[in-house]
């Protein structure tokens, strides 16, 4: 269908791998062009793209490096193209983050740590992960994979969307409707929110959330405006939250006057759950290319109305 | 066979809970006693039954409260009893040790929790744990769970033993002879050693041993005496070990004075990988008493001749 070469554009943080990769690849018809105005096809970092998005006057297809496209689906910027980010490759990524602090905290790791420094041996009574409850929002590709991850460790774990529909090949102990979750929360021991930032999760754990906890662990690794920072705040003081593992912000880097850095319940990480290596991103731009060039329908494709 | 009375009598660092345990439980024909001269079936720690061993005219079998039962092979000790100890309950255990020391590592979260007290926003480039190699030392019930564990991270697993035989329901990707080991350590990534104290394992982990080794992330779980300690200090001031997290030494607590403490490339718990929960200790006790009670072999008899 398109046969004629098309001109790919590569803005992101690390282009030069990318430069690479594309060197290695040989796509068919495809040439690489530093000039915005004939890229035809973007594989682009959304905030680097969402600052430029004007320059490309044949805009075609965005290819997200990114799993989240927020930045595109800011008011105002121009919705004329075919937008498609990269799933699938993150579920090891979030898994290793979630269950690596999981355990970190109930084996008194950092509790070791220091007593190391101070040649102190001192072992403290633990709990293993075992039947602990793990609820997980989202049961797309990544939540099923933290969901069949944490089932290696006993967990057991209860995913929530907006059917209440168990995901094919699903690894969860159970699905609720989001309209349910609140009624599980004082049962569960941990909640992780692996949402988008969509208008709908924007500001969802609020007080009223927080308050159906009891001494849970809250991680966020999806986006930082999905949680109502005061409110956190709140429910650790108040021990309805006991720990925040926060990997994503509304702002980031956060600013030095931020009260999360020097919170001991707070667990601080500069957005590193996931990260979107050059080499998984580019194979699934490599194969969403081939479908683009022979004309079939190109894979994870950003509905704009949901934005995700 | 015993349908007499017998009379049990506890030894252990938690005696109050395992007498809890006790009541609960009513067990036909047992009854405590506190009286070393009458009981005939010791419930016990082994270094604290392994002072007064000699004490017991009527002993007739031993449960350990723990997997290791090397002090009860001191030379000299009497054996003229049988003595079974526990397994199966510690692979959860391990798992969540080993795991969560590789992510702690792979993931640099130790930077990233010296980097919030210092209000420092820097991501740092990674490795997830997939394909990483994962050499485990002892194909039985404990390295067989870690190695199943390891699998949900993509881990790729070699198991180690004396015959080159997998285990039943093996986990493992591979499983070689322990004369093969040696040439598979320079393409080891990870080597998790849980193997009992005996006269085969002592010192083990010597220089020959470390020089095969490749940046190698070396964990004991094991027993102390199996680490020549010289050697691995020097292993890891040459880079063949980049870390060593060690639960176990040859004296325990190590002294004041032990090089462990303060070097960066080790990380020294107290004996904390696997505890031997009395909930679960009681369990197999209870199994095996009835099995006592109605004349039928016991589980997890010990080889004195093995000395495990």
């Amino acid at each position: 269908m398109n046969n004629s070469t098309n001109k790919l554009k590569i803005l992101t943080q690390t282009d030069e791998r990318y430069y690479q990769l594309f060197e290695e690849a040989s796509l068919p018809d495809l040439q690489l062009t530093d000039n915005s105005a004939e890229a035809d096809i973007v594989l682009a970092a959304p905030p680097v793209l969402a600052q430029c998005l004007d320059e490309f006057p044949r805009l075609d297809w965005v290819q997200s490096a990114y799993a989240g496209v927020d930045p595109l689906m800011a008011p105002g910027l121009r919705q004329d193209y075919q937008l498609t980010n990269v799933k699938g490759i993150f579920g090891q990524q979030i898994a290793e983050y979630v269950l690596g602090y999981l355990i970190q905290h109930f084996r008194h790791f950092n509790t070791y740590r220091e007593q190391q420094q101070n040649k102190h041996w001192k072992p403290h009574f633990y709990q293993t992960l075992a039947d602990k409850k793990l609820l997980i929002l989202g049961t797309g590709a990544l939540g099923n994979y933290l969901a069949r991850t944490a089932s290696a460790f006993n967990l057991h774990t209860i995913g929530v969307n907006r059917t209440g529909i168990p995901p094919k090949d699903s690894a969860f102990n159970e699905v609720v409707h989001t309209e349910q979750m609140q009624s599980h929360l004082s049962e569960t021991d941990i909640v992780v929110s692996a949402l988008p930032a969509t208008p709908q999760t924007k500001g969802m754990f609020n007080a009223a959330f927080f308050a159906a906890c009891q001494n849970t662990l809250f991680f966020n690794v999806g986006r930082g405006n999905s949680v109502d920072t005061p409110a956190l705040l709140d429910a650790l003081e108040q021990g309805k939250v006991e720990h925040a593992f926060l990997d994503v912000f509304i702002n980031e880097p956060i600013s030095q006057q931020c009260p999360y850095w020097h919170n001991p319940k707070v667990t601080v990480t500069p957005h590193i759950a996931a990260y979107s290596f050059p080499e998984q991103v580019f194979e699934i731009f490599k194969d969403n290319y081939l479908r683009w060039h022979d004309g079939f329908q190109l894979q994870y494709v950003v509905d704009f109305d949901k934005g995700y």
